[in-house]
């Protein structure tokens, strides 16, 4: 099935979300749906897509696999509830760090929790409620990243030709696949979802797992949550696309009161960007830097080293695995 | 043997030439020495002392350990021929290689390097000359530094309470080794040496493999030279203290013509400091950060990312390794 791209400028949020919500209760009919929220705008949108179409027959988790945001599952969910969406909290932990134990190459990383969150916890969601169906926040990024081999995004499962009904019981709804990240803030807006929620930087699917080279431990995930935490406090206001901290797994080496200590380097990265086809680093001012690299190698625990990334997208990527 | 610090304004370069040349001469009498010079201000300035005291009894080397920057042997070499001063190259790098082979961790790959160096080529060539003396430019900073705990330094052996005379059949004269870098900056100038020299950044003892995390093998250090000549041809002008690139282990995620290309990164390091005591980083501009990153990105083959270090010394040290 070709993806057919629905361009900014061509995208009337009305229209489109009235034929979305017609399309979703014409394919789920009287059955019922799961959807996973995650607390970006893709997943957000779906959510309030899905429940204007289906109500009460979408029931919508909050998948806590231990690599998001610290205190992202409870925040997320307080704020649909706002919204009169009740969003059930799933803690799936200790599968999703038993999946990736070892693992060091990203791809492996990736596939270990596409196949934990699909196979193992959805798939189990889905069995328990009787739901033949799962919406999805896939956009039109993630396809075209795949299909050209960059990445293997976490949601992508039909255009790599594999059938979610036969592998895992389920079929899979895409609503914003034909839109890229600004055509879906719009739709998320006019959702009347809040501006924290249709504004908010882009956040990889496998979560923090994307964020840390080498084996994902949830040691090592605890050190760039805390550096995520720092970055994100201190770029919210730049008006960047995205900024995030990577844990690297090679270590160098620091000075720590007189004394040697061979420790971790946390790599920053600020882009500005319109649609994360390009990128490059925004020009962040040397105070701000120097507060990040103080903050970081102060408050986070074994951090000795900081730095910025300065290369465009391409020869980057915006994530760094 | 304690060493006594002789700080900057207490130092007068003309009475210290004259009171070290006399030193040399006395403690070296009618017999031979031999010195390594790397082209850094500290090994520059002692031989320049040595010839001064020795004249042709003083036998200067270049150490092509292959771990130097792109046509360095050969333009040191050139320039000291200039001054009066011979100096003969000697191809080592089959050695250090075959000692690098393998080893990743910091402190083991110095340690190769020191043995290589001290044991393999120097203790032939004393021996070839008959030498008793072997002239070094440690420096106050390196003693520091090596007593701490924080890097083993190259040139550190006695202050470790190894006897060279035993281990290596001949004794170190250490004629700087109560100046920081910028008492012997002020040395080698009233020396005359020219001003390329005895401004000359900072360049680590075990050359390019203090800046290649992981094993040094001569591709990795291909590529570090690659960027490092970058490098230096871009910072040359800012009158920074220092400035490096440093190719990390760790591979990043890139993108070359549309298809994902799992790459190399470079961290770029430029210091603001006057002793290597302390350092923060040079507040580059970003245009200056965008030419070193496409440089470095299309120039040289395998790097997808480069990064600034944004940390200050300490928590950081100058060099990564």
């Amino acid at each position: 099935m070709k993806i057919e791209e629905i361009k900014i400028e061509d995208l009337h949020p009305e229209e489109f979300i009235k034929q979305k919500v017609e399309e979703i209760s014409s394919i789920v009919g009287t059955g019922l749906a799961v959807n996973a929220l995650s607390g970006g705008v893709d997943s957000s949108a779906v959510t309030m897509l899905g429940h204007k179409a289906l109500g009460n027959r979408l029931k919508t988790y909050f998948i806590e696999n231990g690599l998001m945001r610290e205190g992202e599952p409870q925040k997320i969910a307080a704020l649909f509830e706002k919204l009169g969406v009740h969003i059930e909290i799933v803690d799936a932990k200790a599968q999703f760090f038993k999946a990736l134990k070892g693992l060091t190459d990203p791809e492996e990383k990736r596939e270990a929790i596409t196949q934990t969150f699909y196979k193992d916890v959805f798939g189990k969601l889905v069995k328990e409620r009787s739901a033949k169906y799962l919406l999805q926040g896939t956009n039109y990024t993630d396809v075209e990243e795949t299909v050209a081999g960059i990445k293997r995004q976490h949601n992508i499962l039909e255009q790599l030709g594999i059938d979610t009904q036969e592998e895992y019981g389920y079929k899979v709804i895409e609503p914003v696949i034909q839109l890229r990240k600004s055509g879906i803030r719009k739709v998320a807006e006019t959702l009347k979802l809040p501006k924290g929620i249709y504004n908010r930087p882009p956040f990889p699917g496998p979560a923090l797992a994307a964020r840390v080279i080498g084996e994902c431990t949830s040691e090592r995930v605890e050190t760039v949550r805390k550096a995520t935490k720092i970055v994100e406090q201190e770029l919210c206001n730049t008006g960047a696309f995205q900024y995030l901290a990577i844990l690297h797994e090679d270590k160098v080496t620091g000075i720590r009161e007189g004394k040697r200590d061979y420790g971790l380097q946390i790599e920053v990265r600020c882009w500005n960007s319109k649609d994360a086809i390009t990128g490059s680093p925004t020009r962040l001012s040397y105070e701000t830097l120097d507060k990040l690299a103080e903050g970081i190698t102060t408050e986070v625990p074994g951090v000795v080293s900081v730095t910025y990334n300065v290369t465009k997208k391409p020869p980057s990527t915006i994530e760094a695995i």
